[in-house]
């Protein structure tokens, strides 16, 4: 069973502004289904779309299955399928052999801004970059599914 | 968007039973989402497995996004993301230039047969062989979404 192992952070917005960096994408992406054993998504970015489906999570585990289809039908899909979405752009940066992808939420959750990065295993070490702060991997209000229907704008 | 025009009918069990055919294939279907206007749908074969979106019927319109996906993983998503399930063994019949799809289901809905045929429009004209009987397009209990949780062996 294909497995996603990640750790997630939030990021101090005055290093990352500061920092050079590459290019982002704006993804785009709605949930078909959203529970929370279960999520079926569709992401849609500059260049493909992909259906994802993920199961429950087990500490910073959980199943995930990926699939690319097309761009078109992808955008499609996000308009007649999904009941909730969120709109962010990604960056994917390099740091010390591992790469960090960080999302600067736009819309309703604009201001929040997360670093995450993936791990072979749970316990693989990694360096922090300064700009990343505080973890919030066990912080279900910071999945995307959950941004999708509780934005950080409604946040307390 | 891809659209699926399709028109069902039941099938002569003894016509069914007399005729010479090929091989069927087993089919086994989960359901991840099954609602009137939105079905996310496994569906796993002898050779690959597919992961398919519906959309609202209009007729016997209804949109179709279908991505092949690995036999293994759709036997996992089978196993852990659906909530109901359906089983069968489908026979493909070439009959006057159409194929006809025809379904013989097994477990709680064992003891009914099914035919589809696809067609490129909703007035395409098309030849019925002398086993196909009662149309049952517009009959919503006959879709597998509901026959996986309403199967045919708790019908009145």
């Amino acid at each position: 069973m294909p497995t996603e192992i990640e750790r997630k952070f939030l990021v101090d917005h005055e290093k990352w502004n500061s920092l050079a960096k590459p290019k982002g994408n704006v993804y785009k992406q709605g949930y078909i289904l959203s529970e929370e054993k279960r999520t079926v998504r569709i992401r849609v970015t500059p260049d493909a779309a992909y259906i994802t489906l993920k199961g429950a999570s087990a500490g910073i585990s959980r199943s995930e299955y990926e699939y690319t289809i097309p761009l078109n039908e992808g955008n499609e899909i996000l308009e007649n399928f999904a009941t909730s979405a969120v709109e962010k752009t990604r960056y994917n940066i390099n740091y010390a052999g591992h790469i960090w992808e960080v999302d600067v939420f736009a819309g309703d959750n604009k201001g929040l801004i997360v670093a995450e990065i993936e791990l072979e295993s749970e316990n693989e070490p990694f360096e922090k970059p300064e700009w990343v702060g505080a973890e919030v991997s066990h912080d279900n209000r910071y999945t995307n599914a959950s941004l999708s229907v509780k934005p950080y704008k409604d946040w307390d």
